[in-house]
């Protein structure tokens, strides 16, 4: 990394907690690696905190975008000046462009990550069937992703039914060929089974599925991070699943992210 | 220096214009030889933007502490939730830190370092003269600490003279020994002329003061960073003069500035 100085543009990752947090050493690694003079930094803010945080964003001068993660996805998208298509489709923002007049641009990338990360392991989502526990932000993202990639079906399992069954909802109405529904805890004969919840990020989290209804023929994906290995996958690779854990999804977001950030998409 | 992840400490420095600052250089050169996970990045706010700045510093959690120079230093005074006396006496502040609570603790260094930085060139101010221009958050901490380093004397020039006149008077109040008083532009005849006016950052500044009026007997001092020859210096190196540019008030800091940030002094 070349040294930081008062030339250097300044990045940011919003989240809480921020500790499990790895864009600061992907981002700051591409940045390293193209010569821009740029740095990326935690920004550890609370729900509580986040309008006050969005406002001063947009006040400094050499602040060009950031980040965006739990819990602050949803929260954002009303906060900005302007977001995307997608992101509006999705109800979520994961990126952030500053511009020279100080508005905030987002926009979301979860889901193409997501896609692209399953497709780099050699997972073709096309007429597969999916379980999706979780309709926050990236499950929105990724239940929206899917369906573009030729999903046939999608059930989704969330703590507020209401919430998983507008998910379907919309789901249904821009992508009709896709069979949509609600779940509970049962994963059993979905071809593809996704955890977008934050639950396994913490030793003492439940389950966000019940792991005793998988089966050797699942392929088992997983959003978190950090730890590497969640009790989910631990458990579904103990159940001969094959498991995706979550860092590929923001490796191949990391390239998208920094195009976005540094104005080099037209989005 | 070490790759910054979510576990870094997030310290800034807050300045308009912000291209010149060399507080992310040193102080980061710092954390690295001692193996403190932090970084010190540039903020580039300006004055209209300084309250919500600092509304949202309280409340990114894993910030630490900023640098605060110019046009800052006088105006944050009343923005934080504290000031060390010293900083309440010179009405000014150049270091925050901020208490696990949120809550903002500011102090001045700037008199301190610039002292320091000419004594460590061999200059003792104790029984000199001195000509200073400019009366604002730099001009008060250097008067002072150069009153605390025991003058003889202090000539304040400042385009608002009621400015001058109010530093000289709070100067003799506080240093009863110190003979004080207003000047114009004629620095002749003073042992020490100090300029921590920003007049020299740009190519076309107006110069602080007369330099017609320069002999080589004198040392003239500066505050400015960069350029590191101001157009001041140079007419007084020209006029044989002693001269000290601004680095040695910084490099005498730096390490005060760190201990404050980091909690590792007292006041």
């Amino acid at each position: 990394m070349t040294p930081i100085t008062g030339r250097t543009r300044l990045f940011g990752i919003l989240a809480d907690p921020i500790h499990h947090v790895r864009a600061p050493q992907a981002i700051n690694a591409l940045f390293a690696q193209r010569g821009f003079d740029g740095v990326l930094v935690p920004m550890h803010v609370t729900a509580a905190a986040l309008p006050a945080m969005v406002d001063a964003l947009r006040r400094i001068e050499n602040f060009d975008g950031c980040v965006v993660t739990m819990p602050h996805k949803s929260a954002i998208v009303s906060l900005l000046d302007h977001v995307t298509d997608d992101a509006r489709q999705v109800g979520a923002v994961n990126i952030v462009r500053r511009d020279a007049a100080g508005r905030l641009h987002g926009h979301i990338l979860d889901g193409e990550g997501f896609v692209a990360g399953l497709r780099a392991s050699g997972f073709d989502p096309a007429g597969r069937s999916v379980y999706l526990a979780g309709a926050g932000g990236a499950g929105n993202a990724i239940a929206f992703a899917l369906a573009r990639a030729g999903i046939a079906r999608l059930a989704i399992a969330n703590r507020s039914l209401a919430r998983a069954s507008g998910l379907a909802q919309r789901i249904a109405a821009a992508w009709p060929t896709v069979v949509t529904g609600t779940a509970g805890a049962d994963a059993s004969g979905f071809d593809l089974v996704v955890n977008s919840t934050s639950l396994g990020m913490r030793a003492d989290d439940a389950l966000p599925l019940d792991v005793a209804t998988l089966a050797p023929s699942q392929t088992v994906a997983e959003i978190i991070m950090q730890p590497e290995r969640t009790a989910l996958l631990a458990a579904a690779a103990a159940r001969g699943c094959r498991v995706q854990p979550g860092a590929p999804m923001l490796d191949a977001q990391v390239a998208l992210m920094v195009a976005f950030m540094t104005g080099a998409t037209g989005t």
